[in-house]
């Protein structure tokens, strides 16, 4: 009878998917046939979209279309706008993404429309509002005016764009689209899972979104590229990273944040795309401080017993966040920047998940009493 | 090296847990130890949130303490309320509470705070502001004030209090108590599966509680009950039912919504309950036709080889809808009210797991292709 409690679900094997695959145990990451190095290094961000959403690259005119149609999805009612301007100024930016994501609902001609064209259509508008939210509260809660997206500019410069109100500089929206590659997908990672067991009651494309963006919110997932930064700032200057490894780690009981991966058992390859592209755009900014601070952290753990023997390496957040820092991101900005990338994949998983649908319904073993008897209030 | 694909995860343990114990095969349901025949007959929903959440009954003055407490929490913020009345009228009910709850965290001093005690303090207000809400936007798109909690009535009370703007009458006010007990909790449905992933990650109780509230919308799950009720309005008299039984579901590719559950092999113990409440409301009400209608159609199936030989049985949804549409609820209220019961049972699952937390990442199977060469977008 007692089955076994697989508590994380490790190994059990919940869909066959065409978006991804993920083999931590040679740290390879492949896109719908394309490993992530090929695509890191030539891909715009929308081509990558395209390709997670129909399985191939697309070709000149196909590529257009969509970065055209995403462009100009990329508008938020001013209902949104509206609401946003109401929230409180110190609100968690995860906590106003996910709302603002099912407050998107309303405004969306397909809210309530599971069909392929329709979903297709809701991924399209969602890839595009969730940038311009993004970018849109970053300026409200500095009392700034939002800026609306460029119908001629790509996703990441009208993020730049969108965020500084004026460019967008190249440098900056080139970190960006590669950053947006390398995120947008990664297997049944826990928001992708979380999207899944949402819309497989039936719900809808929103719905599975907003799941996605409250269970990347935790620092046990897209939340960790904010945790590093901190840890970074915590450590102030590459000459305490000895003694703050020896003291908070070997000597204490805190873990490194952005080392160490559910299943990567080597280097994260997007860690290693990354960690180039940390230290290009801090040699170019001159300001080379906090990439020192995270490669002496890394380099000090990976000649420590306790990390090799657990295959412990950075992972995707770890270098993201000197690239997000040395962009001038405000750090509580960083996971809403994984959930604009990673929407790609989650809407890409919704869709699949529609075309062959069942249920997501696991087990549980109950270790609670049985058979008690009622006592009324007043006697208990 | 291939994993069996286990698209629903049936029969997979996911977690140990003291909440609830669903026993499929006899058609059992026990919360803490309780048969749900006892918990219908003699609970208060407080008293049941209270077994939930501490795993024993509370005694007098901790029962007031909780309805208290639960009451007082139950004030929307004003900010929450000026965002509602500027949502579409025509918005999704469930995609308006799902926004409600996910700005909620907004006003929330223990927000971002996922400690014991902080928990506690979130379910208690989040289960008053959930039936608040859901009173208040059934008002607000019509157009009427929404009305606020009284501090001397239990949850049920409140709800029809709300409402209405008047009363509460007893007779409504019982038959929601005893909704509400029903539907509390239910081991690892798809929304308290929902739930878990999200704040397994390291999350938070208001992003776990609208994963749970978006996964409920779908009509495989909490969305079934309006889709019940839709089936009797369509079928619309008593004298109807066996021609649509015939043409619909022996001639066509129809299923009878509120009929069959993926655990229930069974009658659904809370089916059995509701058919009586329903029963009892109807002949109160002297508008016995969709009692007649639903009993028919149940009785119809019952007689029914395919329905004998597939044990399907009508769940909790099917009868639900009766009691619901005779206390004048609108249709597309019926999950706003599953998801007022539930978050009891939601936010106990987060609490669990909270307190044995482990990231829930399961595995999946690549199926694309591998290993493609990149090709520039101009030779595509």
């Amino acid at each position: 009878m007692a089955e076994p409690v697989k508590k994380g679900l490790e190994g059990i094997v919940v869909a066959e998917s065409r978006t991804s695959l993920v083999n931590g145990q040679e740290g390879k990451l492949v896109y719908q046939g394309y490993p992530i190095e090929t695509l890191a290094e030539n891909a715009l961000f929308e081509e990558v979209v395209f390709l997670l959403w129909n399985e191939r690259l697309p070709n000149r005119a196909e590529l257009e279309n969509l970065r055209s149609a995403i462009a100009q999805g990329a508008v938020l009612p001013q209902g949104i706008i509206d609401q946003m301007k109401t929230y409180p100024k110190n609100s968690n930016p995860m906590a106003v993404l996910r709302t603002v994501v099912s407050a998107l609902a309303f405004y969306d001609p397909d809210s309530e429309d599971n069909g392929v064209e329709a979903n297709r259509r809701k991924a399209i508008r969602l890839t595009g509002q969730i940038t311009t939210a993004c970018a849109a509260w970053n300026r409200i809660r500095k009392g700034q005016e939002p800026v609306g997206p460029r119908a001629d500019l790509n996703l990441a410069q009208n993020f730049v764009y969108m965020l500084e109100g004026k460019g967008p500089d190249q440098t900056a929206s080139d970190a960006i689209n590669v950053y947006l590659v390398l995120l947008a997908e990664h297997g049944m990672n826990a928001s992708t899972f979380a999207s899944r067991v949402t819309v497989a009651t039936g719900s809808d494309m929103h719905s599975g979104i907003v799941s996605g963006i409250g269970t990347l919110k935790g620092p046990s997932h897209g939340g960790a590229n904010a945790e590093a930064m901190n840890m970074f700032l915590e450590i102030g200057d590459p000459s305490n990273v000895a003694n703050w490894f020896k003291t908070n780690i070997k000597e204490g009981d805190r873990r490194i944040m952005g080392i160490g991966h559910r299943i990567y058992k080597a280097l994260d390859p997007r860690a290693a795309i990354l960690e180039e592209h940390a230290r290009l755009l801090a040699e170019s900014s001159g300001n080379l401080k906090w990439f020192q601070i995270a490669k002496q952290l890394a380099d000090t753990a990976r000649a420590d017993s306790y990390f090799i023997e657990r295959k412990l390496y950075p992972n995707v957040d770890y270098y993201s966040a000197i690239v997000l820092y040395t962009l001038n991101i405000d750090v509580d900005m960083f996971t809403p920047l994984f959930a604009m990338s990673r929407v790609a994949g989650w809407s890409a998983h919704v869709m699949e998940q529609f075309a062959n649908n069942r249920l997501i319904r696991p087990d549980v073993t109950y270790t609670g009493p049985m058979d008690l008897p009622w006592v009324p209030v007043d006697q208990r």
